[in-house]
């Protein structure tokens, strides 16, 4: 353990105030030994926190990132120089309210912006592990999370939150720690991932490593990046975060800066521009083998492989308030309702929200009132029975 | 016009018999004015025909194929050995039936199976088109069928019929000719590409262009193919043709040979392992710039472009039947309803069929007792007002 990141933790407020642009980051000398029995040594997790922990250090919220996301939830990300991810949720007076509560978020383990990943230094060799990293899966990504609140001293987190992948991460923070979980907020997600999510998934990893400067993931070493697959990996999977409403209403066959169709493959349609502008923005921002690694945990997700999705519950004294989005046919309904039943079969205290909106998966990063209204509600009195 | 062919094609069923793997070829001396204002000389166009043209010429049933469909609807593909598309519902017996009807089917403009596309000769260098084609629109694909209809003497087309871009065929036929077209037979389509299915096509197109062995589409001229880059197109394009249920029901989280996950990029699901499949497998029958055209004439089509889509129907004497599925997410049936209603609003003859099948968009090549009941009835009861 780095005693300079302790440090620099319980005095994140005043460094925020200055907008510092920097993640902090804890370093592990012990070994995390992961879901697939490899051991992972050196760890570094970078996080970010925001609002101030409480005496009783009973106030702290852990956000957990979808597979692009990280750890810049709520300030301007450094690297984009964009506001934080979840803005809309995070801060001041918001649902997850950073004058009441401590919040938390790590980059997850085989990320790409500080956190250990594929694109990080090989102790063995001194060079990037590129794909002689261990895969990881989202049980590594929470054990690594736990490592980190340990490290903060924080023994139980009032709140667990996530969307999508961030949710995967919740319900698994909840399975595998109960008691250190007093609520968890799992958004836009499932138990684990469909046929067609695992088929959209492998697209993408197709297409990074159709890519010959991928370089057998070897391009950091050898200089070169994988631009042109990672793009068309994101543009795919762009598609999923979307409705069809929302894209008919959004751009339709709208043409881009032009009277009529030009007969040719240029981008004469709005939506072709967006698409490519959400590919090329995309990989200035990503590493290549980490989008590798992470669709991998999601696809490896499955609470209920080891027996019933209730089992992996059961006994559990979290209190859960489970969200989804009608129009979001990547993480439809049905899978939160799938959690729902099994959360009643357990006999968990668990409420359900279905917001009807037509913003699609990407809903939960989104302007939705009722998503505000419905985690507002759920965390205020949740915050009222811990004494907060 | 070759009087080769024409002998040929008046001798089809004979040569049929002997289950002749070839196809006839028609060309045509005078050019193909596109819808781009461009003209397009020394046209040919490969064909199939099944059954018997009538001393009347009263009988015939034009299909229209789909993307990556071809002329060979009810042989035995010369290219792949596999049965023809749509055996289902070309045949002895079967709905569109090879003893009742003479059935024509023409590779597309744009195609890669005979007729003129970017893989053919450019009579002015000698060399491949490639991208030097012009590009084609849905519209001229029917004017070019329309070339071959006018070749084979037939004046009236007793039906025009075919699913998905062929369905859009039929409605540019209806649209086009409607005093040639009896009855239109238009399956899991719509009358205008939506945003979404423009985005999927784009992923596509961009995987295509991405991959180095393209040569900026000169792949043919310079020996090389783009192999990984049609074969990730093809991947993505491939589950927008299934349903979710189907996936969940076909292949679920199953692990494909093995009994546990490998913790590696190998194709551990057997989702994985059929995309990788149907990918390999269609780059070698498909030509990578034909994607781009004939994806490209999808994107461009929109029968209410100039106008009402009731309006492109007005007058319209043609019998139609309008026939979706209701797992199909990629031509869902909100579009053939709005084909419906604009077909009411032109006083058409029209009826709707939305069968229940969890099969999604290629449930039009499948077996689908309820399609096969329907489009026979539609048939059936058109060619007896017809009197054959």
């Amino acid at each position: 353990m780095n005693e300079a990141t302790i440090e620099l933790s319980t005095n994140a407020a005043a460094r925020r105030e200055a907008d510092a642009p920097h993640s902090l980051v804890a370093e592990f000398a012990a070994p995390l030994t992961l879901e697939s029995g490899q051991s992972l040594s050196g760890l570094r997790i970078a996080y970010q926190t925001y609002g101030t922990l409480n005496a009783e250090k009973s106030n702290a919220i852990l956000v957990c990132h979808a597979l692009t996301g990280d750890q810049h939830v709520a300030n301007v990300s450094p690297v984009t120089g964009k506001p934080g991810w979840w803005t809309t949720m995070v801060g001041p007076g918001k649902p997850i309210d950073t004058d009441r509560f401590f919040i938390i978020c790590s980059n997850v383990l085989g990320g790409c912006m500080g956190t250990t990943g594929p694109a990080s230094t090989n102790p063995a060799t001194g060079e990037p592990y590129g794909l002689d990293l261990p895969l990881v899966t989202i049980r590594d990504m929470v054990d690594a999370q736990a490592m980190l609140i340990d490290h903060l001293g924080i023994e139980s987190l009032f709140c667990v939150a996530g969307g999508s992948m961030g949710g995967m991460q919740v319900l698994q923070w909840a399975a595998r720690h109960p008691d250190r979980v007093f609520c968890a907020l799992p958004i836009a997600t499932a138990h684990k991932h469909s046929a067609q999510n695992i088929a959209f998934h492998e697209v993408g990893r197709q297409a990074i490593t159709a890519d010959p400067d991928w370089r057998q993931g070897r391009y950091l070493v050898e200089g070169s990046t994988p631009r042109k697959g990672l793009a068309v990996a994101r543009m795919a999977a762009h598609i999923t975060y979307l409705s069809e409403p929302a894209l008919q209403t959004k751009f339709g066959r709208n043409l881009q800066d032009r009277d009529a169709r030009t007969f040719g493959f240029d981008a004469d349609f709005q939506i072709e521009s967006y698409l490519r502008h959400q590919g090329a923005s995309f990989v200035e921002r990503f590493d290549a083998n980490s989008y590798l690694y992470v669709t991998r945990a999601m696809d490896y997700f499955d609470l209920a492989a080891d027996g019933t999705l209730a089992g992996a519950f059961q006994g559990t004294k979290t209190r859960f308030c489970v969200v989804s989005f009608t129009s979001d046919w990547l993480f439809p309904t049905e899978g939160s309702r799938q959690v729902v039943h099994a959360l009643n079969a357990a006999a968990a205290n668990v409420s359900f929200v279905e917001i009807a909106t037509d913003k699609g998966h990407d809903a939960f990063l989104l302007e939705v009132p009722e998503l505000f209204a419905t985690t507002k509600g759920f965390l205020d009195s949740a915050a009222k029975v811990r004494g907060l």
